[in-house]
């Protein structure tokens, strides 16, 4: 039921292709590790990969530098990285104070808190969009909301990897554009933006001891607009409206589970999950119909990833 | 893909015959509220009730007395209820520290905390069914584990409800059985195990900054074997083994979801869901056969249903 997704992760091009192929809508960065021997080297690989793919497949790729994370990255890298990308245009992606642990490393290495570090090398400067964002404190997210700086969280990995809670209404108290994502399959497992949805609703009202924070409405902004807006795609998707793409999911509602239906709302985030989801459209075509891969057969593709899983394994 | 519930409401007579019906195994409790006129007159039916539903539908039906919550029952009545239950050898299902209010509540009307109140009523001379158990103490941790009293943990609705987060890992350290429950539609939606398994797993880890707590083995342990034994049910189902029913589930893992398959118990728990599931046998009998209920027709009942709240919804 994804039509779009952001990610950083090593293997562009090979991402791409797959984004080419499949017909979804992805904005790409390649992780880019500072403290590596080959940093630079990796930097100009990946402004020469963002300029060849950006606006790729009918303009549904997007691409943005990757600095993984201020721990990952030191100052000389991060101003190199914010140069390529005031010279490119293009936005960054930054894991930002996803663990207590993070907070601690760079307040040894550098005397100040991620967010601060980040904001002495001028990461600020470009769009950013930041992954985790969990340990911040009510200043760095007032600065944050000042610079536009949008956010990705991604609430069963911070379970899972116990990184800690987000600080999720604040944030969206302070018209940051948080959207929702899963992280890796590593911390997450079920890879499905509802799960995500229906967990970030849950799990700020027991954070917060408020039982309306994050109710239904913004977990499926968070989920859809929210999450278009973070990814610098408010313009083209998020929502279906005269202009956008025709970027759309229809559920299938004659189940046993989603009856009965009282609120649309409340059912898609709380009731439903990915596997209601019955068709998908990207971009106006359908890649889904009535539960099927259009493009591909479902069983081939499993089969496929099931040996080359194996032959991994074997290694 | 359930297999076994408890369930404490007010219609306990149409909800056997429904686990008559349906095949599915059941510990059903009648709940009373003390502070009701009648609350005599009630206690009295759902006594009469038990006698007559308890080893029903081929053993499947177990009968406790419900006594709704600290809150709602006054000392004298609880005593009748411990006596009824005495005299009938039934357990009781009662709710239990869900909330902070109800700290406060039962502080002020009689001067000390829930768990020190049933008790003083003589509850814990019984076999209890505790749900939420949310707000304890260590000492009353302690206690309870030597009263072998069992815990239904709702992780689910305590985060809907905002009603704080059970302490798990002290509860199964201190060896008390705890069972996985969805609670009602109302503070649930999904009521889908699979989920209360991923939401245990996670919420535990986030909250004790621990990612090692609740495993996905010991999550997987409280859906089944620690939930029979929380129902009192653990020589009868819970486990596949010599001499217990057969009561059992089958998934479809020829999913893409599902792909690939490295380690069975943490995909369960972490990737799968209850569409998930393609086959059902309770106490030997299959109920669901290639995602298809047996004995129903999914779809006639999901009309019904339908018609049913349409109809109530208009009053």
């Amino acid at each position: 039921g994804t039509t779009t997704f952001a990610d950083m992760y090593f293997h562009l091009e090979e991402e791409a292709r797959a984004v080419e192929e499949t017909g979804i809508r992805a904005v790409l960065s390649r992780g880019l590790i500072g403290l590596e021997e080959q940093a630079q080297k990796n930097l100009e690989e990946a402004v020469t990969q963002a300029r060849e793919w950006r606006g790729r497949a009918g303009n549904r790729i997007t691409v943005m530098l990757g600095p993984h994370a201020p721990y990952t990255c030191p100052p000389a890298f991060l101003k190199e990285v914010v140069a390529a990308a005031k010279q490119y245009n293009l936005g960054i992606h930054i894991h930002l104070a996803e663990t207590a642990d993070e907070l601690v490393e760079i307040g040894k290495e550098y005397g100040k808190r991620p967010v601060a570090y980040l904001a002495e090398q001028g990461i600020f400067t470009r769009p950013v969009l930041a992954a985790h964002a969990v340990w911040l404190d009510d200043g760095e997210i007032s600065y944050l909301g000042r610079q536009k700086v949008a956010i990705a969280h991604n609430p069963s990995s911070n379970m899972k990897l116990a990184s800690g809670i987000a600080p999720v209404p604040k944030l969206l108290a302070a018209k940051i554009p948080v959207g929702l994502g899963t992280d890796g399959a590593a911390s997450n497992n079920r890879l499905d933006i509802f799960e995500e949805m229906r967990t970030a609703a849950l799990l700020h009202k027991v954070q917060t001891s408020d039982p309306t924070v994050v109710p239904a409405e913004t977990a499926i902004k968070m989920a859809t607009l929210y999450g278009a807006r973070a990814l610098g795609l408010g313009d083209v998707t998020g929502s279906l409206e005269p202009g956008k793409s025709a970027d759309l999911i229809m559920l299938d509602l004659n189940k046993s589970h989603l009856t009965p239906l009282h609120d649309p709302v409340s059912l898609v985030v709380y009731a439903a999950r990915g596997s209601d989801v019955s068709d998908v459209m990207v971009n106006g075509e359908w890649l889904v119909r009535d539960g099927r891969l259009v493009r591909w057969d479902e069983e081939e593709v499993i089969g496929e990833a099931t040996r080359c899983v194996q032959s991994l394994v074997k290694k």
